[in-house]
């Protein structure tokens, strides 16, 4: 089944209160959410796509604005997670500015928008609330979770905390915490956005304004460190914007011009909320699940009874290959069953949104191996 | 001999007007140098060290304000480079800010500091504006040229540009020229320092201020691209500031205070320039000796004359080992007399400056090749 065009987002109001791992409670709060293809009669055939750093709930299908979602070459009919066979769902995060309650949303208790007083967002907080949206859906166990980066960080989460809510469990391009240099880049970029004078302690909004150079310059920051050194030389390499060196401060080499291209957009065009990145990348920094068992990521791991495909990419060094083998020998310890697959590609972080035929023949075969589990549950039924 | 300290800082006024590439000329321009060490009588002994970033003159023993030098681990009577054996000379580079004529200098066509309006420099205008300090000091050749990053790329440009003026070249973790990653990220360093509101277009001096927090920033992201990601993690992993984590945006990992206190340091007590970081980061993405000769490294490496011994480090993820192996392949190209050491070290970049037992002894051994060809030279005389 195609998808139905243009997208529509729907909402979730919750109607319990979420505690948050950071002390906080929500009282109220609402989770935006997109889904493709048809959920069937026993309600085994569903997905929950989670959502990385910048995404939001637009993951396939074209919206109302005429966006392709951000992860539309693998979802939809005949695609990798085919829309013809599951239902996918995927939410904004909380704490994001997609719809999701979040910092650009109205605080009930002041009648002002959150800003800086949005609370310090979890994965695992992030994990609940997605609960609460499966229960709202009358799902009682996803087929997959499936995510890449932060949100294959929010797929590890689920199998931990929600052992029996997924079957299966696909976590790209992820690690079982961030490392130190990890941490460091993101402070560069948190302290980009807080330094930026517009930022007004994060009560911008109230100002009338945006961070938006800050925003610009960590969102340079974080690209420039999802791509390769190999592909940005391949890309770009040391190419001229004139046919001649300048010799002045202006924009001299292509890759530069890219770079701010790259992070002016982010600022302005779309408009990306400065509170939301600075709680993302807080997000990324806290996500350790192996900190609540000792610190040992295979018992984390040992209570997940879900089916695992975990794949990383060679070129990628914010999330190394090496990061993935640390998930794959921590659910070996414990026997899971668990697929693996380094695909070889030059793209960087970024690949794990990118066509690769290898990679889309991987994620394609396992997410055969989902479908047979549910007919053959089917069948037994 | 010992370094007798306090070093004192010399001045050279240059009595002939500098041709820059950059089309600009310099009518008057002087540099600071420090010497250490003996010159012999047939001046035979004279080594020039190639200062990085955001190094200067004082590179060993301990200044009037009690600073120890950059490289004084290096340099020194029995160390690496012996100056009981060697007349060691550094200056601080054109367009630094500690002492050679540079943005801070009053420019004496308007009476007012450069600021913006120093010219751009290159690496071709370092070297001459050095080759000029040489005749100045006298000597007709140096015994060997020493610098190690944006040091060692000096050391190949007056490889190329100077033949005659050294027998040997010591380069230590530098690269032929920047990749596309390297000067992105020397572009978002540079759009740190020029979008903070303190900037003034660079007239920042005549304001009364500087862009402390765009060159902190500048910095913090600079020094995490000298360090290794295993280095980073041995050193601080994911140790917490205070005892358990306090969910808010204050400093919150070690590895956040660590980078903070690093950008803080470079802005405000070592009071850099702001104006010079640009400088010396655009002359980073301007250097390809190879441009001039069709873009063949080998080509541009035919008319050098010296001894070559090239260094990397293993875990130098800026300037890593294959960067280096692109210039010995060049000088192999050409049956140069090239040593090549690959050292193992976790330290990343910063490697070059530390202590390593198997650098040290690699390096000591070259010095001891170096000084054999004086002896050698004075027998035959």
């Amino acid at each position: 089944m195609s998808i139905s065009n243009p997208t529509v987002p729907q909402t979730f109001n919750a109607s319990t209160p979420l505690q948050l791992i950071s002390g906080s409670v929500l009282n109220e709060y609402q989770l935006v959410y997109e889904t493709y293809g048809q959920l069937n009669a026993d309600k085994s055939n569903a997905i929950l796509v989670c959502h990385a750093l910048s995404g939001d709930h637009h993951v396939a299908g074209i919206d109302a604005d005429g966006k392709t979602g951000w992860w539309d070459g693998y979802i939809g009919p005949g695609k990798v997670i085919d829309t013809d066979q599951f239902f996918v769902v995927c939410s904004n995060n909380l704490g994001g500015c997609r719809g999701s309650t979040g910092p650009t949303t109205i605080n009930p208790q002041t009648g002002k928008v959150y800003g800086a007083d949005f609370p310090i967002i979890t994965c695992k907080d992030w994990v609940a609330s997605q609960n609460e949206l499966r229960k709202h859906l009358e799902i009682d166990q996803w087929a997959a979770l499936v995510g890449g980066s932060m949100g294959g960080m929010q797929v590890m989460q689920w199998a931990i905390d929600y052992p029996n809510r997924l079957r299966h469990a696909v976590v790209i391009a992820a690690a079982p915490k961030l490392s130190a240099q990890n941490i460091a880049f993101n402070e560069v970029a948190r302290r980009a956005i807080m330094s930026d004078p517009e930022f007004h302690e994060g009560r911008f909004l109230e100002h009338n304004t945006v961070p938006k150079s800050g925003l610009a310059l960590a969102r340079m920051l974080g690209h420039l460190t999802y791509l390769s050194d190999d592909m940005m030389g391949s890309k770009f390499g040391r190419e001229l914007r004139e046919d001649k060196l300048q010799y002045n401060f202006d924009v001299e080499f292509q890759v530069e011009s890219y770079l701010r291209y790259q992070g002016e957009k982010f600022a302005t065009k779309m408009n990306f909320d400065a509170n939301t990145y600075l709680l993302m990348t807080k997000a990324l920094d806290y996500f350790d699940p192996a900190a609540d068992y000792g610190h040992d990521l295979s018992k984390a791991l040992a209570n997940a009874k879900a089916k695992f495909l975990v794949v990383s990419f060679t070129s990628d060094w914010r999330f190394s290959p090496q990061r993935s083998h640390e998930i794959v020998k921590a659910l070996l310890d414990n026997d899971a069953d668990v697929s693996y697959a380094e695909i070889t590609s030059e793209h960087g972080h970024d690949a794990f949104l990118l066509p690769n035929a290898h990679y889309e023949g991987i994620f394609a075969n396992y997410m055969q191996r989902v479908l047979d589990d549910i007919k053959t549950a089917e069948v037994a039924a």
